[in-house]
């Protein structure tokens, strides 16, 4: 079997870790022999924008027919285009109309990078925050009343469907069964936010009859982020609404060392739609075209979207491609280590000597 | 000029952290012969619930015609009472009916309290989170619709009015601009949260032209969080919204060692509604009655209230509360040093041994 992947380098650093994601990619499919195909894609950035006035082909979606996965650097150069502008009209775009409903996003601090924590060391923080990724508190609905006057007033609504809140409960319950420790951290705030967020808690609850195995606990946003800085060790899999998650998932990495290395998978679990890969950091102008960006979260969601399509129930043997995603995680430990180092982590490697050695561990190894 | 306080210790800790809070302030009173007369209320508890069925009497207000200041403890008892009911109907129902409209609430790393964060020193951490306090994501507006159905959908509604937006950031610009730092950082998520908080950032935007000396930097929440660990002497003054606020108001506090010492100002700046002083850590029910709950938040408030009732205007000289403001935080940091320590910071004294060592130094300093 072989997979289609759409490589979507996107905005400044986005192409520049973009090549050395593919080459540890290639590595790792000529040593496990996958068939991977690539179809490398030029609009989803801001220069296409500036080019076309729209951040995507109107025929984005026959363009991507037969893609299995995106693989995503990065989207947004603000002084080119408004931040909403190439957000909303390329990646939050895929996320909403390919249904990638789960953002997973795996933290964990690793041997050599330096953490901003007292006195932790690796296996201290390992935890996966399960994101949802279509709706909830990002949206465009609402408006506002009395413009420009004294008593003008803005309304944004927010939106929890029942489908969309089970769902994201259901495979972060799912995952949780299946780890060593099966705990389920759920963010929440309904002492303040009083009609949608005691109703995440109900279907969160509800939920959690059906997992009685599963140690459930649940938490306010705003103590919850204090404990991922006081007592980090205590998480397992945890699960929030869109936003929180978005703020769960960068906190997380800065309390592993750096948001830098964060990689996310955005999932369509029942793969009726391609789902996306994509580093957790941006797009970086101010550190673009000096080839010093850290490509290992461009790496690392590689190797999720190497995990992601071996899952795949059409393949008859998944084992090869679930191997590569553990051989890239060995690799990339190896390298953090002792291997060279961007800035970023106190060297002064370039991004492509990373990508190296991370490619020729993946090799021999 | 006397000034009249009702004293509303609440639920759990509250009333074990308020006898060493009054005996504070009765010491500062004393030696900077300052008058405060107290009124204390039984209510705004779930015993009162309990009893009564509803949170406060009919006449709350009446009650409290003619003070100046609320000095409070904490609410809250799941057990006996679920939280929305506690909170929305005495704390938070105090912060919209008096227009309580800033919540301040400033976060200091001290010497002699561990902090989580590596090779950081008192000095490091020391800046004020500006919260806005009674609209924006806290609602009860919204609903359920095609309710236990498969298409059950529910929509929460956050409301940012522009009186409501301009009076916090205009406090929060006059707050920097007061300082040395003159640093002012505006929490958003207007790449997401694609109504109101694009407007959040217009209105800032506005509200900086009148500020020129201020030096502003708009961060999205999710980096912000991330910038609190890694960065945290970079914030002078932050500013956000209500739930943004929460938020960076106990994740601040955390990455100075423990949310347990973190004091909280609720204000009425026009001061036509008595204004509201209390910790942040809640009524915390599973140490209560121990008499080891730290009493510094609830003393650090009251040393916050006597700060706002010096800059009355209608005081012919407002220095000796100030001057007590500052000798309690002296006394305080003398403490938090070298003096009696309860469990929450690895000592075993109790919360009465902290109070009455503070309250000797405002005597003795
Ligand atoms: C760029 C932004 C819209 C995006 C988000 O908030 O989802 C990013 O922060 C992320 O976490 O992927
Ligand atoms: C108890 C809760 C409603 C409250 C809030 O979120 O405002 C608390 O967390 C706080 O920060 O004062």
């Amino acid at each position: 079997t072989s997979f289609r992947i759409a490589v979507i380098p996107g905005d400044g650093i986005g192409k520049e870790v973009m090549p050395e994601g593919l080459r540890v990619l290639e590595a790792a499919a000529e040593r496990f022999s996958l068939t991977l195909e690539y179809q490398t894609i030029d609009w989803a950035s801001c220069d296409y924008y500036e080019q076309t006035g729209s951040m995507m082909p109107a025929d984005w979606r026959e363009q991507l027919a037969g893609c299995d996965a995106l693989y995503f650097g990065a989207v947004g150069w603000p002084a080119k285009v408004p931040d909403h502008v190439s957000l909303w009209g390329s990646l939050l775009k895929f996320r909403r109309e390919f249904d990638q409903y789960i953002n997973l996003r795996p933290v964990r601090l690793f041997e050599g990078v330096p953490c901003p924590l007292a006195n932790r060391k690796p296996g201290d923080i390992d935890f996966l925050v399960v994101r949802e990724n279509t709706e909830g508190e990002y949206t465009s609905l609402g408006g506002r009343m009395f413009e420009g006057t004294e008593r003008e007033v803005v309304i944004q609504e927010s939106v929890f469907s029942r489908i969309g809140t089970d769902r994201v409960l259901r495979y972060a319950f799912e995952l949780a069964a299946g780890r060593a420790r099966k705990h389920l951290t759920v963010a929440t705030k309904s002492n303040g936010i009083a009609v949608s967020m005691p109703y995440w808690d109900e279907r969160a609850e509800e939920m959690a009859r059906h997992y009685p195995g599963v140690a459930t606990d649940r938490q306010h946003i705003d103590i919850l982020t204090a404990r991922f800085v006081l007592q980090p060790t205590r998480f397992d899999v945890v699960v929030a609404s869109n936003l929180f998650g978005d703020i769960l998932s960068d906190l997380g990495p800065a309390c592993a060392g750096t948001i830098g290395l964060a990689p996310s998978a955005n999932l369509d679990p029942e793969r009726r739609f391609p789902s996306l890969f994509e580093p957790v950091h941006g797009s970086a102008p101010d550190i673009y075209g000096k080839g010093i960006a850290n490509p290992v979260a461009m790496i690392w969601s590689g190797a999720l979207m190497l995990d992601f399509l071996g899952r795949d129930p059409a393949l008859a043997d998944g084992t090869p491609w679930l191997r590569a995603h553990d051989l890239i995680l060995r690799a990339i430990e190896i390298v953090l280590a002792d291997g060279p180092r961007t800035p970023d982590l106190g060297g002064d490697a370039k991004t492509e000597d990373v990508g190296r050695a991370i490619a020729r561990l993946v090799r021999t190894l």
